[in-house]
């Protein structure tokens, strides 16, 4: 099968490179127009018995497949967050993919496990993180995850560990921890808490017309709870909400956390990527007193899904917390604590090796490529926003980094242009709600978007707006 | 950058194909000779500045991390479970990373959504599964997970809803809740079960000498528990226990689970491949009253990790409980009821396209590929087992689908063979534990290995056996 591999990968590359070029050169629309089963009635119902030819299936991607796809890296997407890719990301994953190992221990493949150490080790640097969070550090480490959810579930039962003792272990919840975030923290944290059997997350205020958490109402709360018999066992806070890129006080929320003996994760799945730049810096400010840290490399720095980077300070709660040790995972690397076992650091047992897409992206793109990234969507959020702040009849609700928060007129004026936007297929651009109101974002990540890229979503946006 | 990238992935694709021919021909062996901290010392200790060629890259993953790895499809691994792969899968996973696609909703890519939902279900058809888990089938459908320990996580989180009339969501779990398997399931399922809030699960006896769930036993632990006001939740059996490949008696079993109303999840992570094959049909006996099921198509269908599939006869339980609908996930499509969207069917929130790999694998290989497969591997096992059996000293523990089990006269000398192959790069094979007594399991999967191999490993495992 390896000569007919050979002759599909080649055109597999033909076929990627000129999608690329499709995208940069706007000759592909940035979403379908599909109707619900288009796809689904292509297909046939059953698999086939005989083997076909690779050339064929590839083939059928592109007549079958992509047609129905959403193109994240268009530059018209300014949906959600736009999900980071490059070539270096790509080849990456086909070494990968070839190599085929699995990197659940050190000793199911030492080199795998090592490498991830060193790379997230160069990320938490180029970051310029804590060096409580580093390998080398001491106590902390990083660790590739699939997702912020992934990884701020982890992050959670590794505080429920913390704050019972190991008790938890055993015992399971009992009712009465509790975790804590704002109403503006991602959906993936209220999930998260969930999953882990505590419920609903507690919800923290936030100061009002700042999407940011009031760490007052934090200390407040925590004090209430504590004095109830509840055990305040995880605050969530957010660097840089989803709906409008706002910034929980992280020195001020730390200092509540700590004096309360609470572990603090925060979620810098979007904006901590921005401390690759010195002038960006101010995102970290705080993080030295937090237990753990996620960034999604997958988010804006030029690495495809999934890479989510999870560091923590106090690895050996991490560790304790999932650690599991049936006879048929007993290796002597493992029992002689020289080595690091990623499968003790998440939630599945197996797990490809992870790390070497982000060390193809972080070489080949050297730090001040992925700097000048960037700075380039900075930039084009900043047209836009200048744009928009002129605009009569737009309110500039938000310009943070990337991403630009805006509303059209009354809210109904808004949700409508949400409607006719949702239902154009030449953009994505996503609706959010701060304090009971409607809003619209744009997020800038795509490589080959450009200030003429901007003009042209502004004056689509523009046109809506004025049937609305 | 497109240009640098063509050029380098035709030299990755050489390198891939060179490396397969490398692991057929044995001229590799299965693992290194690594001391802790190789790879590590061979690398920087930051990330570069200025971006470097992709191909010096790729060098330097052959020089420095390829001897660090330990090879999962080479003949002489038979260890955990081997990680299954192929070219198509390969390929896929090339065309998946260059596409770049974010499939959590169905609006954010209709095809990877439906292309996920009609390859499922061929897997399902293939694989001779109840109607009641398939998309086109009313009430159920399938998912692709990264892992059967995620997998086992969404089950319980489903099973913790339905048990608690969707009181968990807001309350969380309270120390009634129980789940329950033997001591032989997979270290994922006590994982999950401790993430999900639930702490240990109870452990139900096997009957002795079989290493399966005792459906006696555990019908009278789930009358006790009923009894003693605690709320039975979830049933865990296996089909293919990682030891020695035993099969809870799903009948029985789902019987009980019925009776008490309880979920019942079954894991089918490696044997359930088998079910390809009519004369291995068996395997799914039972399944019609399970509430869920898991297949790891990454253990033994030619497809690389990750790829499970998850099915569930009980699809609103299970979405109803991971559901999460902030304003920025609102959509048109979501709220005609019309579509299926896999954030829903999952702990995070995000997820690759991660249909096209098990579609590239199904139609490459067709059914009669992998049932090919299967029986390759079955037929080598069987050769192994004979010669097992013949040996004098040796004791044949068990023998099912492609796995073996064994002892080595006393259970010391059984522990010291044991710690000999750990030490001996030249293959590997693992330790497990049944009943309290060490045994040795190999588990064929190489799309390489021969009957030349399953001899060779044989004469290794005799010589080391001679020092003990």
């Amino acid at each position: 099968m390896s000569e007919d591999f050979e002759s599909a990968a080649a055109q597999a590359v033909a076929r990627l490179t000129a999608h690329w070029a499709a995208l940069e050169s706007l000759a592909l629309p940035v979403e379908p127009a599909h109707a619900p089963g288009a796809t689904a009635r292509a297909l046939p119902a059953s698999a086939p018995e005989r083997g076909e030819p690779l050339e064929r299936i590839l083939a059928d991607t592109w007549s079958v497949v992509v047609p129905g796809l959403v193109h994240w890296q268009h530059p018209a997407f300014l949906g959600y967050y736009p999900t980071a890719n490059s070539p270096a990301s790509v080849l990456a994953e086909l070494v990968t993919a070839g190599l085929g190992v699995q990197g659940m221990m050190w000793s199911t493949s030492p080199a795998a496990t090592e490498l991830e150490q060193v790379v997230v080790d160069w990320l938490a640097k180029a970051l310029g993180l804590p060096g409580s969070f580093l390998h080398s550090g001491g106590t902390g480490g990083g660790v590739i995850q699939d997702s912020a959810s992934s990884a701020v579930l982890v992050a959670i039962v590794a505080a429920l560990h913390r704050a019972s003792g190991g008790g938890w272990r055993t015992d399971g919840v009992d009712g009465r921890y509790r975790a804590y975030c704002t109403g503006q923290a991602n959906s993936c944290v209220p999930k998260a808490v969930r999953i882990a059997g505590l419920g609903e997350p507690v919800e923290i205020a936030t100061t009002a017309g700042t999407g940011a958490m009031d760490p007052h109402a934090l200390a407040a709360r925590l004090d209430a709870d504590r004095r109830a018999g509840l055990v305040p066992t995880v605050v969530v806070a957010t660097s840089g909400t989803t709906a409008t890129c706002a910034f929980d006080p992280l020195p001020a929320v730390a200092d509540v956390c700590r004096r309360h003996g609470v572990w603090l994760h925060v979620d810098g799945a979007y904006a901590g990527s921005a401390a690759l730049c010195p002038e960006h810096r101010a995102v970290n400010d705080g993080l030295e007193a937090a237990d753990s840290y996620a960034v999604n490399a997958h988010k804006w720095m030029r690495t495809g899904t999934p890479c989510d980077v999870l560091w923590t300070s106090d690895r050996a709660s991490l560790t304790e917390a999932m650690a599991i040790r049936p006879a048929f995972l007993h290796n002597p690397a493992t029992e002689s604590g020289a080595v690091v076992d990623f499968r003790d650091w998440q939630i599945p047992l197996g797990r490809p090796m992870r790390a070497l897409k982000l060390w193809y992206v972080l070489r080949a793109h050297g730090l001040e490529g992925l700097r000048a990234a960037v700075r380039h969507d900075v930039g084009l959020a900043g047209r836009l926003a200048r744009t928009i702040d002129r605009e009569p009849g737009f309110h500039l609700v938000a310009h943070e980094l990337g991403l630009v928060a805006f509303r059209y007129g009354t809210d109904g004026q808004t949700r409508a242009l949400a409607a006719r936007l949702a239902a154009d297929t030449g953009l994505v651009c996503t609706p959010a709600e701060v304090e009971g109101r409607p809003l619209l974002r744009a997020v800038f990540g795509s490589p080959y978007a450009t200030e003429a890229t901007v003009d042209q979503v502004w004056a689509a946006i523009r046109r809506h707006a004025q049937a609305c």
